[in-house]
């Protein structure tokens, strides 16, 4: 029996999540997703037992991927706006290299709301960071939030929606645009 | 044969936004429709032919009762602000009367997006209606918004998180603080 590949399992997964992406949960078969990586049917079931399993491998895998680039966004910048600004930028870039997972997590955020789900650790991080980079604008002097709760909802649904419906190409500076306005306001 | 009714017409809908949204489209069958709206089979055929325009029935009159709503909230208003709050006001009152509609739209809007979808008019004159306070609000002084189209994804998309995410019972004022957050900044 061939060695199994992180290689390999990344390409069924990537083929997975456009298929889930585009149709229903029942809608894919395990055969769709064998056809669409490339793999036998018998490489896929070695790589995944079933659906749901692989399902769940690339919610995790995607949400492990985000977590970790997230971080490395806000470790990479100085200033409390620099790593907002950052942030932003890492969660642009994620998701327009990621469309189809984008789409996925919006269904799954309904489908599977009353259980766990893979991608809520993914959430909680991003929402976690933006209240540590608030909490840093604060001390040091930058800009003070009065309700990060608020704050945060707002920057992170308004940034969905800039994802989801905003112009492409991407204007430029986007993130910085995104940040100024959540921080100063859309208001002159 | 008995006359249709608009009271029971609504029934058989509210029933069927509760199960599409809780449960993916294939799993969802007529006669659970049936038993959840407490009507016979031949009674829920007898006003929808099939699934397919039960489903587009109901995203078509949530999608024109939320027009009016917005349209109604913003006349009723006399400053541009003044609209401003009572938009994210009948936002905030409409999705949490109706919950399920709010999960449908956003499973629906993935899952549909390629296709012309009933959802979208009621985004249409979201947006519209956005655009039109904000020019309002240059003309009378009130103030600025430099970047609409920019201003009105952070808006709605920041709406749509406290939505989901926001605390319950909603905090007081909130579609105010919503509003001066967006265009003073949530900075200070």
């Amino acid at each position: 029996m061939r060695t199994k590949t992180p290689q390999l399992a990344d390409r069924i997964l990537e083929a997975a999540t456009r298929l889930f992406a585009r149709q229903r949960f029942h809608e894919v078969r395990m055969d769709d997703i064998a056809t669409e990586a490339d793999v036998s049917k018998g490489t896929l079931y070695s790589y995944f037992h079933d659906k749901d399993e692989l399902y769940l491998a690339l919610l995790a895998r995607g949400s492990d991927s985000l977590v970790a680039a997230l971080q490395r966004a806000v470790e990479q910048a100085d200033s409390a706006r620099g790593k907002l600004i950052a942030f932003v930028q890492a969660v642009v870039t994620f998701f327009d290299d990621e469309p189809h997972l984008f789409d996925l997590v919006q269904v799954v955020e309904v489908l599977r709301r009353s259980e766990e789900f893979p991608w809520q650790e993914a959430r909680d991080v991003a929402v976690q960071l933006v209240h540590q980079v608030f909490d840093e604008g604060r001390r040091r002097g930058e800009f003070r939030v009065a309700d990060p709760e608020l704050g945060a909802l707002l920057l992170l649904g308004g940034l969905r929606s800039v994802l989801r419906f905003g112009k492409r190409p991407r204007p430029r500076r986007l993130a910085e645009r995104v940040v100024e306005s959540i921080l100063g306001g859309v208001a002159e």
